[in-house]
């Protein structure tokens, strides 16, 4: 099992004594000085870097999701989707050439067989999970397996040279589980859960929410972590989850995008409790429940954009604030350097 | 007398369309999608893109500074922080160098000579203001001059290629002047329109509020945009105003940045109401008096990152999301591209 240590904070106060000199008011860059002051927490030095931005995207698909029962859009998306992606189509694609982030596709579970393709990586658990509605979503050894495979890759993106990852998911259905995990972790009842997903109507949110409810009353609430992943969650999340978890491990800087990708995380920090001292959050979703997961982890979004797209978009937005947190601290003049005075009152 | 339409509007269902038929949920990339839309309607095109943004810095004294009266840090420091500019060294050079941004650096009226130097443009109006406290900042004929100079530059820096413009300004004592303004253009008492600036403390920012309260009682407020620009305003403040007008009148993308530039913004706005119609509200400054001036405004920023630095920061951290928003625009694929199964229900 992985283990991780909160960070170490004794390099604290060098720390805001380097961002205090700064040539600029103290405070005046605000968020970025957060995280900047993060950075080398996690990177142990006065001079932290950004290495290879890179973003994940986990997809899989949920046996709730076959029947509509969950979302408007059907099942066969999370697979048309994919393909999007490896043309590079999709949103996330647009984003991450327009802003120089790497990205890496990963086969979680979807139910469909791509034929090999570089920036595919074949991790595929199942052909989607089974209905939460009749039996849980996947097996222990499922999950295990699901979130050594995040593990794996991450492990393997970090000897590419990469520090700071962000991760995103695919799967037609997944907002519902997020909602699941979400009503186990926080307590919160499932109806204060549960949102518009990909665009549901008010009368589909309400049918959503009837059926996450008899999820719930079905299986219970698991009084640990693993077991409400394995019960609710989606191979994209359980891998996720080991992914954040690996990342975390390894001291990489980890930038959670949304609801979905932040209900793997909520289970993480169930497992670890100090992977949030790694974690940048990168944006509040629109998604009705982001808001209370992000309240109930006491953590401030870095952006609020009102996007609810998931795939990572909200982390690959959050990339050129955190590259740019890190480049005032390597090449902002100090006062003494600049021969600017400081305050005289 | 510059004059500047409201964007044509026509083609506002033909963008909709456009960016609904994007492989995405409808409006699931929020502020994104907005600003795609606005894109398309200045530049009257399906196809809107960014080309070479860049930033414009103004920088001036202020009369009521030289004793230290509003101003934490001395007059002196605007124009040690032009060299610091002009070195590379400031938080500015920092993001447009990482963002990819070009910097362009204007003297519009510091009290110092500079060498010439590549990235410096010599509008100097004069050495610094008036003292309000005492006479206006300065003559009509110095308020057209500078506002002529701004106009200028923003057509040079157009036919340099540029059609995203943001603003920045330098001006030790300057929100000060943007304070009065923004009590003469929205009607509210000095004392909600007064913050912290640089990092006054609340002592001084109580001996800032009388002094202000006191130049508004000797001078009256004002009926004409001019004459509050050239009473409180400062160069920087006057060049900016010209400079948005003549940005706007253009057709490029005006990107504006916090306190100092949204005041200089409100004059312009008075002189030709459409204005804004050109205008991105780049983020939220952390200055007390930015959010009511942006809801006076009635538009949203799009950032919110607690900074208060000025310099055009806000502005440098808002252009990668301008630049995503075309991008998406571009090359996202389509349902019907993609192959990808919109919504059924």
């Amino acid at each position: 099992m992985i283990h991780i240590s909160p960070v170490d904070r004794s390099l604290s106060a060098a720390l805001q004594e380097k961002i205090d000199q700064k040539t600029k008011p103290p405070g005046s860059l605000g968020r970025l000085e957060e995280i900047a002051l993060q950075a080398g927490l996690i990177q142990q030095t006065l001079k932290p870097v950004i290495t290879k931005p890179t973003i994940a995207i986990f997809a899989g698909d949920h046996g709730i999701a076959e029947k509509g029962l969950v979302n408007p859009y059907p099942q066969a998306v999370t697979a048309q989707m994919v393909y999007n992606f490896l043309r590079g189509g999709a949103a996330i694609n647009v984003l991450c050439k327009q802003l120089q982030i790497e990205l890496i596709i990963v086969d979680a579970g979807v139910n469909h067989d791509f034929p090999s393709h570089a920036m595919l990586n074949d991790r595929k658990i199942a052909y989607g999970t089974h209905n939460y509605l009749h039996e849980p979503a996947m097996s222990h050894d499922q999950c295990r397996k699901a979130m050594e495979a995040g593990a794996e890759i991450v492990q393997y993106i970090q000897q590419q040279g990469c520090n700071t990852i962000g991760f995103g998911e695919m799967g037609i259905g997944n907002t519902a589980s997020a909602s699941l995990l979400m009503s186990c972790f926080t307590g919160l009842p499932i109806a204060e859960c549960t949102g518009a997903g990909t665009g549901s109507t008010h009368q589909q949110i309400l049918q959503k929410t009837v059926l996450l409810q008899e999820a719930l009353n079905r299986h219970g609430i698991p009084t640990d972590a693993e077991t409400v992943l394995a019960t609710f969650g989606g191979f994209e999340i359980a891998m996720l989850c080991g992914a954040i978890l690996q990342a975390a491990a390894l001291g990489m800087m980890v930038v959670i995008d949304g609801f979905i990708v932040t209900a793997a995380l909520m289970a993480a920090q169930r497992m670890q409790p100090a992977v949030t001292d790694y974690c940048i959050f990168s944006h509040c979703s629109h998604e009705k429940g982001h808001r209370l997961m992000l309240e109930h982890l006491q953590v401030n979004a870095l952006l609020q954009l009102d996007m609810r797209l998931g795939e990572g978009t909200g982390a690959a937005m959050a990339m050129p604030v955190i590259q740019c947190a890190a480049a005032f601290m390597e090449h902002m003049a100090s006062f003494a350097d600049a021969q600017v005075s400081n305050r005289t009152s």
